[in-house]
Formats: C-alpha cells, sequence, structure tokens
C-alpha cells in the first residue's frame, strides 16, 4: 500500500473572539487530506487533520517540503513492519530530513498535522478508531468508554454584563458540563475578581473553575492576579505570563498553591522539558501541548516519555485543541481530560455530531479513525479536498 | 513619506554543502523589497534584506499577515517622531498585530527579514550606511573603521583528503583571515580529532581555530567531544547539542573550559535569556544569534539590552549569517566581530565585491544602508524584485 497524494488548503475561521491578548479575526487554519491507495468498506482510505486554533495556516511549508520529502521516498520505507499499514514515526523521520536543529514552531505545526492525519488514516486501514489504536500502543490497551470535558468560555465580547457571562455559564452546566474556563487578564484586575466571583456563584465552587490570562502578563501583573486569586483555590489558572519564561513560572509557582498551567504554546519534546526543569511546576500542574501543532501523535509519545522520566502524571496532562483529534488523543493515552469550544471556531471546534456530555463527560466517537465522519459541517470541507 | 509595496521572492540557494547533521540541497531564502516614496539621488528609495541561510524561504507568512498589516496602516502611525523617516520599531508593532505567544520561529524569520529591510531603507534615508546608524542609536556613537572577520569553512565534502583541509585553510589565511571554524561532528571522534589537529598545524594555535558540531551531539558524544578537544584550548566549541538543551548546555560548561558557542538557533530575546539564566555559560562563551531570524535588528537591541541586565559582553556575541547584513551589525553595535563563508552559499553568502581582508579584520561599506548595492551578483536579484 502507498500514500497516492496529500492535499492542503487554508480555511478562514471567521471568528470575532478575543481574549487579553489577541483576537481571531485574521486566524486561518490547514486542512489535510492523505490519500492512500487502501480501501476498506469499498472506499479510498483517506486521513484527515487540521491545524487546531491559535496558529495560522501553514500550507506553503507543507508543499514546498514535507509533502514532497513523503511523496518522492519510497513507499515501502514508509510502511510499519506488517507492510500492511503507514508506520508514522517513519513518516515524521522522511519529513525530518534536511531540518536545522530548533526553530520547532516553523516546521512543528505543518508536520504535525499532516502527521495526525496519516494516524487517521493509520486507524482507519486497522478499522478501529484512534483512539483504541491509541490505548492499545501507547497505554497498555486501557480502552476508556468516555472523557472528562471541561468548556473554554468566558471570552470578553462588546457589551458583556455580569449577568451574560453567568448565562453562558449556566448553558455550559445545562448541557451536561461540570468544568468551565473563563478568560482573565483583559480588564483591570479588580473587576476580572469580580467576574470570577460571578461565575463562581454559577459553579459552586474553584474546583470548577479554571481561568485562563493568555501569557498577557508581566511579572508584577501575574503577581498581583496569582495573589488575587489564590484564595478562590480555582481548578488551574492557565498561562499566566509569556509561556516560555520559565523563571517566572517557576516564581509564580513558588507563591500560588493552586494548580497552574501551560503549554499550548511549546511545541518540541526539549522545550517541554524546558518547562519541567526550570519552571518550578508541581506535579498538580497541568500541562497542555497541543499534538497537531507540536510534530504529531508520535512525538506527543515521546514527550510522555520524557514526562515519565520525570514523574509526570498523565492525569496532569489535558490537550489543547477543543476538538475530536485532542478528544481521541486525551481518551488514548489516558489523559486528564480534554476541553471544547461549543459553538466556537465554527466547523474546527467541537465533535462528533452526535456526542453526548453527562456529568462532565463526553462520549467516544465508534467511527474507525478520528470520528471527522461524524461532523457534519467540518466532513464537507475535508471530503471535498479529497474529492 | 509611506512605504508603497513590500514584496519578497524565494531563491533556491542550490548549494552541494553538508555539515554533520542535514545538507543544503533543498535551502531556499526569501528576498524582501521595501518600496518607499522618499527619493534620494534622484531615486525612489528600496530596503532590501533576506533571510540569511539554513532556515528555508518564508514568503507565504510574509503575504498573508506581515506585509497586509504594513500596507493596511495608517502610514503616519510607521514614521518616526520627525516624521521623515520610517519607524522600524512601530513596523515590528504593527507586524505582531494578532500574534499568539512563544512560537517564535514561524514568523520571526518573516519578521525579521522585513524589519532587516526597513533599516536599509531608514539609514538610506538618512544617506548613512547601516553600520553608522545603528552606531549611532545603539553604541554611543562609536564608529568602527573594520570589523574582526573570521571564515565559517571545513565542511566535509566527499572525497576530502586531510592535505585538502589544509589547503583550505592555508586559502583563508593567505586571504587575509587569522581565524577559521571547520565542522566536527559528521566522522567518528577519532578522525575528527585527526582533522582537527591537521588544520591546527596550518593555524598555528587553537586560538585560531573554532569548530561548530550543529547540534549533533547527544549527552555522552557531547561529553566525549568535550574531553577529547579540551586540550586544544580552541577559540570556541560550536553547537555541541539541541540549541534549546540548556541542562546540557550547562553540564558541557562546567566540565569544558574553553569557550562554548550558541545562539543561532534561537529565535526570541526569552530564548536567549533561558539559555543565560540556566545553560550555565560564563563570559567567554559566544551568542551567535542571527538577527534578521529572530524579528530583526530592533529586537536584537533589546535582546543586547536584556544580555546587558545579565553582565554581558558585547565582545562576546558574533552574530550568525556571514552576510553584509550580520556584518553591519556586528559593527553598529560594536559586537566582537563577523563570519564569513567565501565562495559558499552562491550570491547570499559574502560582503561588499569592493571589501578588503587584512590581519583578520575586514573593512566596512561606506554605501549607505545595508551595502547591498556593492554586490553584484545579489543586487541584481533584489534591484530585478523592485522594477
Amino acid at each position: 500500500m502507498k500514500i497516492l497524494d496529500i492535499r492542503e488548503t487554508a480555511i478562514p475561521l471567521r471568528s470575532q473572539l478575543a481574549n487579553s491578548s489577541f483576537d481571531f479575526t485574521e486566524m486561518t487554519t490547514s486542512v489535510v487530506a492523505v490519500i492512500t491507495d487502501a480501501v476498506r468498506g469499498g472506499k479510498p482510505v483517506v486521513g484527515y487533520a487540521f491545524n487546531s486554533t491559535g496558529r495560522y495556516a501553514c500550507g506553503a511549508q507543507m508543499r514546498a517540503r514535507f509533502i514532497p520529502r513523503i511523496l518522492a521516498a519510497d513507499p515501502k520505507t514508509l510502511l510499519d513492519e506488517s507492510g500492511d499499514n503507514l508506520d508514522p514515526a517513519k513518516i515524521l523521520a522522511c519529513m525530518m530530513r534536511r531540518e536545522k536543529a530548533g526553530g520547532h514552531s516553523e516546521r512543528s505545526i505543518p508536520i504535525g498535522t499532516i502527521e495526525v492525519a496519516v494516524w487517521d488514516a493509520v486507524a482507519k486501514i486497522a478499522e478501529k478508531p484512534l483512539h483504541v489504536v491509541l490505548a492499545e500502543r501507547f497505554n497498555g490497551g486501557k480502552i476508556p468508554a468516555k472523557v472528562f470535558c471541561y468548556v473554554g468560555g468566558g471570552w470578553y465580547t462588546p457589551g458583556q454584563t455580569i449577568k451574560d457571562l453567568q448565562d453562558e455559564m449556566r448553558r455550559h452546566l445545562a448541557a451536561g458540563y461540570t468544568q468551565v474556563k473563563m478568560k482573565v487578564g483583559g480588564l483591570p484586575l479588580d473587576q476580572d475578581v469580580k467576574r470570577v466571583e460571578a461565575v463562581l456563584q454559577v459553579m459552586g465552587s474553584g474546583t470548577n473553575l479554571a481561568v485562563d490570562a493568555n501569557c498577557k502578563f508581566e511579572r508584577n501583573e501575574a503577581l498581583a492576579y496569582a495573589k488575587a486569586l489564590a484564595p478562590f483555590k480555582l481548578r488551574w489558572f492557565e498561562e499566566p505570563c509569556d509561556p516560555l519564561d520559565y523563571a517566572l513560572t517557576a516564581e509564580l509557582a513558588s507563591v500560588y498553591a493552586p494548580p497552574l498551567a501551560t503549554g499550548e504554546n511549546l511545541f518540541s519534546t526539549q522545550d517541554v522539558e524546558n518547562l519541567v526543569r526550570f519552571g518550578g511546576l508541581r506535579a498538580h500542574d497541568i500541562v497542555q501541548i497541543d499534538p497537531p501543532q507540536a510534530y504529531g501523535i508520535t512525538q506527543y509519545s515521546r514527550t510522555l516519555d520524557m514526562l515519565a522520566r520525570h514523574k509526570w502524571p498523565r492525569v496532569s496532562l489535558f490537550p489543547h485543541g477543543g476538538n475530536q483529534m485532542s478528544l481521541a488523543i486525551a481518551a488514548g493515552f489516558g489523559l486528564g481530560g480534554a476541553e471544547s469550544y461549543p459553538g466556537v471556531f465554527g466547523d474546527f471546534g467541537g465533535f462528533a455530531d452526535d456526542a453526548r456530555i453527562e456529568d462532565g463527560f463526553i462520549s467516544l466517537s465508534q467511527r474507525p479513525g478520528i470520528g471527522f465522519e461524524g461532523q457534519a459541517g467540518l466532513y464537507k470541507i475535508m471530503r471535498e479536498l479529497a474529492a
């Protein structure tokens, strides 16, 4: 078997959202289709993925370097030992030829998106959901029935009142979620604290609420927020500062007892190892790598191996993304959970149309592969790309 | 005055070179032209730059995000206080709108290349060489007459003999250079040591020879090379390991007394601050940021401010690149020196055609701007882009 073609297209997210640090009005994402000559259920197997949200489309790098390297390779060198399926690790190594050390994000996002699409094809060829394939390879075959899932919400919108914010959280609770996350850092500290207190009235307890500063704060403001937020004992305080400022992260961890969270803006295993070596994190802090943006699932498994050497518990890992890819990864690797962005990011946020949320847990797709075929709006875009 | 247009084109380097870690056969670079409505010497002022070597062309990001943001801005908001010239810091801030924290290399290279082209225009509008403008703004007006410059050579080539390597070094000495750099890590340690010993016979002293492993080594090999090379007391041992592995860098610095060198694969001020915080470097170690690949000259000045807070001497800074841009930057900021790749990287390596090398120092271009107009081969490409 072999890969016949790899296609990509850039799609605007058309989101009007804003957090404390930037808005999404120009945001795009790259959708990828890996077309194989394998046939399952009478149809050619095509693997799909997209590069999550928050980083721009990266099709130029795919077209100039990564797709040609894969298509130029002897197809036999990209297969697993059985010869019946693709080997994502070999395809990753093929894409990394002639790449210089460091400088990860320029290539980790295009490479990771293609690699995750390869996994979609691998699982479809194996005729299993991706989370089952991952659980068999990377988690001792432990196949969960459901995954903990929280809502990333509480954005800043023009004219929003405290009641609007509380009503949003009530909707998330009514939909079956038990934990929500809200933005901080977009207003002065005292007003942000009022927002947090108002949401806590709805959520009942700090353990049901995380806050996200999207890397907004310099040292003094980060310390001021940490001091003001600590009494709420929130589920976590996400990205208080520059994602690469390990020294400030360590200083915050030394004064802020409840969990911190970070990692969605780290793109290599080495950066994550620096975070755990120098960032002063504790086992209850949350690490949020986004696998399709960080070289894909094979590299994510290597990051988990590195974290295991540092005694990091998998339950403290929540992959960034809020989509069907991160859900399958959270399920397959046995992570702490996934995030959800209901009604946000158009076709690129959310899960299978038939997914059920109950008591904070989400059901898993039983479709072969990642399960994009269960997302009508997104699958329409993907199917057209492969047509 | 205002920017009328910004154009870019990708050019293949067509290099057959290889170091210990990768080859350059697919390598491309982006050439940029910033076209203004200012007129000097009867001609419109155009600023030029390219994204150095070793990282691929990045025109797609320029076209999708950074050029449109600049062209959409009110031109008055991009001018300095006099209103008669461009303000690179304001143009940098304009390009950074709607960019998420972290993930630097995906944008630091396109942004830095455009920003350096803006500086070329700024200096041409001021009718001064760029190194003079930089010295006035960032180094107390100290304008040097010449800059120390060493040759980056000693590549691995098929069929190369020890005598070939020695002859290459003799040519560099005959051309007026006093220090050379050679590759290590492409052969087993004992053979690499023989190559180093052979070059030392030509160079006379370890202080005239640096070696470059291009990030090749894992821990054991890095430590073995450090042990074997230490007795030679070389000028420096460059990139022994992963550029982001600060812990291993610190371990090497604790056992290897002569200077280490690294930094060409760090793309943000925060990454460089992590290097000096966690990498165990000493004041005699060399830091080699490549400004056009790391957000440009404005950001480089901020990196220097950060390094000054850490008591880092400017004489320990050698910008990566081996081109007219890094030469002007080394001269203008008063750095330790520049590197040179004579006869390598085609039109994209080297300096003004009339530059003179004498006793290890290179003369500076007195042309307005960076001085690309003195490089006939390169300027032909640039001029066509602006035509």
